[in-house]
């Protein structure tokens, strides 16, 4: 099973921005924490400041991977192009946000991806990346049953 | 550990209204499956399509239990009762959604309670249920490591 | 042929309150004058100033009645519990005012309801009942002709 | 008796245009079955595409007509000079929509003239003149009975 | 000199619909006094409820009058159509409201085509035709002084 | 002379429920010392966190006691129903809030039912529920004086 | 017959700025010219730029003069004290503005005051003073006909 | 191959108003040279300043014709009717603009038939209705060879 | 103690201007009654129609006095410097209002200055004066109790 | 002549993403037949899912091209850079949309771009490329011929 | 050259109030270091609390001064006479703000006045007016060596 | 020293497009007499038209620099990342626009930066980048001072 992590802008600051709201942990050494949780699943990580190198990602796995986790970060409020992209593809994606977009400042809590996103999950912390995990495993176990 | 979950107005109804969207599954039979998955858990049920019932419960339960699972239906979009209530007492409260809100209607899209609460998910099904269970028994073990 | 009428909050005033709007007759004595005008139809009657109340009693007849008679007063305006509720049942709904809400304040000019009903009429004082009456069982002949 | 029917734009094509919505019969055909079912009303039908004219048409029976049924199709929704027509003439206008409004276009959920007219009904198809009509004879019974 | 005057829809009704903001005169007797008051002045008067009409008039006498003195009615806050009309003719167009429309309901607060008419006078009853026509001949005076 | 004061949802926690905003004092216990500073009015004293509820209390005691004293909590931003209620009944009724709900959150700056209350009053703590009181008795001074 | 001219904030600049706008005559010059015209009317003309003394003035004259001509300038949209002023005197008020507002900025095509004036004028240049004094004669020598 | 152009409010001005806009070239000169280009086409031409007139014309022609080239002119920014009229016939309609909207006024920007027209351009000059013309010709061969 | 009252913009008209709205006394007359009532506290009185002045007063007393009573009229709705003003002084402020503000205009609803206040009161006429005093004795002699 | 063609964010899903709004053939195919259609014309083309190289682009061809033909996707409703790179260049810039946009989700309905570019055409499918170019060739040998 | 400085509401109390945003030195003190750092400007500084006394001395130094340095306080987001009077004179005006007005309330986020301005900062503490003092004698001198 | 320039999209066009606003003078030839009026600070400069590399930019010197000024261009109207990434660094930002952007289009009017910078300035050419320069040394003597 081949699951895409895929994170947006200013994440490769996790640790060192903002450590009241995001903590301490970078995210490379959270990845091999759950890889270790993970070990059937083939994880991928990928990160990028440039919202149409998002895109290109989501265009390259979107159509052979068996989930995608997306953490758009501030683009979530601002890109139609992610929301195209999303709809374009085939791999379902679900978006995680580490902080509870809804408890900050008022243009973080509209989102112009949710829509076409299989779930949406926020305010978990690094665990909603395990959570979201968990789900597309479940997932494709009552895919392959019901076939 | 002492689960509450708690189910606002119609959706006693699930499994027999607009199935396209919530299945046709009633929570009861959802619930005992639950119950099996998550054995080490007490797990409580409540349903109520008064608001002031649901306020009711989040007191006599927020201040004991280690985790309350809310999908407050449509009092989500309207009920300032509810927020007040969320934050007025110490449980940690997790929304959750069965359909994804955000590809529905637009009045859906506006959450009143969502920054009080702890986290929230939409769009996984009855599974968000099982995944915010995962959420809090995570929670609890490293709240516990912790001290 | 069976029939619910559901009147909602304040409306067991009616007769007493503002009565420069809805005039000096209670509900009560005009169902009577009602029951002569239509013998051959099964009417219930029901008032509650509780919005979940008005939602159970939707679920309890909203699947075995041949149509309702819905004045929700002022939940008509706020209240997205009654919209999914009527969304959610089998029997056809039809939305009464006694006065003309659209010539009273702004924010009577916004139904939450109407979207799910059958159909709906406004200005019409008491007799709107009896037209609504009048439609259900000219739908129900209709119908009834084509099968 | 006399009653004016008045029908908006676009209502000569019923019967033809979107039959989905309006189904299939000419308004033409459903007059002459409401003449038969209302033997003692004399029943004058107008159909304008041209706002003006519509105006028009309210002037020439406002002051000595017993009751208007007028559906003004799209311009419902933008014609001020509709209002102050209905505002100023004499004879009670009862406001038909053959489709519900309000389960269509946001566009179509306003209207600028219900608040000048006696009464307005929505949703009821066809029937919905003959409703129009069983209240503006009801009415006047009335009227007839307290003088 | 020539002068048209160009009145709007419902203002065939003056002097017969609401008679406490309008006043019991008809525009026809009141044309007489003003045409006896300005002896020097070729007066013409048009009125009609057909926005389309207004336009071919405006067209009509555009380019060959000295002044057009126009009471758009209803149209005044709808229509783009007269707007465009104004702009694109060579004649000086002054808007002229019997009534105070900004003491009057939120919609009449608007006016589309004040932007391209020369100047608008509101609230000075019938007497506001008297005052833009003094207006234009004072206008035309200082005109020809100069040229 | 009969006053009944009306405490909405969330009021209960009084004394355990953010104390930095409300103080330490539960409503129990200031009531009696009210009723000592008091001791002429007969003092009768309501709580609920369902909304229909005291709408129910509105109209029971709205035609006989002397005056009402609301807080209604979170309902004052989101009821119509209370709007109607108020509206409906004969007793004035004072609305109370103990903190500056014009200091608090944007949506607390909204009241549905002050425009159908006899005043308001906001800020002032527990003592607003006594200033209530002595206008009430002022007021009925002054009728009695009159009459 | 005695009449007030009020000019508000700016308007002593008249002749120097925004020539293309207002012209290049000043207005005392103006004011002479105008005297002249009207010989039987006692003409009093006062500006200031104070938003407070111009309520004073309003007040001063208020209760004894015939009219009073006011343009307010920039006050016109953002003053509610002049609202009320006006409001609460006795002696009719025109308001004046030289350019016509409608043409220009979007924050000018507002006005507070209007809906509490007799009437309004707008476009017309320097000759609106002339106008609105004109019609202040006219309205005078009507009521004195009719007493 | 049969085509109607229908020209809507104040387009009969071409070449007298705002030429620095719209050229100086007239309707009816430009319409000699595009029967030269497309000697193979039926092309009728319509003008009017009557909305419900255009209405009436897209019904005439809109059962019959291969294509419909509208430009509506400021109706296209308020009218439903025609939004209405062109969703209720068969012939496909290809909205033109001769300047580019929006580059122009704000209001200009909203177009009310867009959404019910088979494409829409702007700002070709009059080539924008040369440029119709050849999609049309494009279609129905395209059309033509499928079959 | 020291009391120091401010009025705003047109509270001099007290007794002379809408009378059905704020009774027929003048302040100065109320003010004379209320010094009896309260012969231990020493009175202020200031009024004033410039809002820099109202500014100016509340410097002057804003550091020295046990309370401020503050009626800024028009500027309530409208005064940015008032709402920094009290924000930028010691003293408590208490915002009355004689009649019930949220039952008259839209645009007396909004306030800027109460989020800086203590406390506010409206409806409760000339009275509401002396409500505010009982409060700052009220909060005076709690004050010294605890210190 | 040489003609530049950009196309933004998710084009290179051409012919396999929502092949039911924009067909099943990829944009490379297309390319291919229109180079034969016009092969007097240099045909270029580029395509980016970043918003930044399509800025880069439109520098680089933008001052030596005689046309630029852009479909900027996504970007067309979020992106100010775009509307200042149009409108920072000398080559004419041609609004091209495959689908009709107006006939799908509200935000695809505001262009950022249109009030910079010569013209926009939407709807006409694949085939409004080729439509542009025509367009360009004819103004060109306008152009040609004036000189 | 001769430099006019302008403070508005409230900034009389700089080094009292609210010392935590705006720091604890008085505007007098900062003034005179102002002084020595700039000893060939003859600098004039001039503060109110009144609107009206503001635009006045803008009048009275805005046609022979050589700059102005404005900070107009809480006028600066609500004052349209303030924006008419910087247009209307000639000496270049630059609009300063101590504090990041954007980093701080909403309403201040708006400034009526920047639009007519030569230029505006914000969130440079004192040393703001030492900037704007720089670029005034930057321009001049800029100016003097063109010409 | 160390300072870093940096400049967003289009900015690469300074001296060649719209040389009415922003002048002929290309970036480059002003960053050398730049570093010769500024001899002790080293000046780094870097412009891109792609957002994710100036977010790319900030985080490489925003912990190592003593101050960025950073002229965001069109980013500065529509990127949450770049709010982000400038909440994330620890260099202050000074925020700089070559023209007065609130003297331009609407949407320029609104930066989601501003409140995320140490200050901002717009209108002063490029005189701007040198006041931010002169600030930015200022604010390092005082630290430096007082440490």
């Amino acid at each position: 099973m081949k699951i895409q992590i895929i994170n947006g802008p200013n994440l490769n600051l996790l640790g060192k921005r903002e450590t009241s709201i995001y903590g301490s942990q970078s995210f490379e050494d959270f990845l091999e924490t759950l890889k270790k949780r993970f070990p059937d699943v083939e994880l991928h990580y990928y990160q990028s400041n440039v919202e149409g190198e998002l895109v290109n990602k989501l265009h390259e796995t979107g159509f052979s991977f068996d989930g995608i986790i997306l953490n758009a970060g501030a683009y979530t409020h601002t890109s139609v192009a992610l929301h195209d992209a999303i709809g374009g593809i085939k791999t379902p994606v679900i978006e995680v946000h580490i902080s509870n977009v809804y408890a900050r400042e008022e243009f973080r809590h509209k989102s112009l991806i949710t829509s076409k996103c299989a779930g949406m999950m926020t305010g978990f912390g690094m665990e909603g990346y395990a959570l979201a995990l968990t789900y597309l495993i479940h997932r494709k176990s009552e895919t392959t049953q019901k076939s």
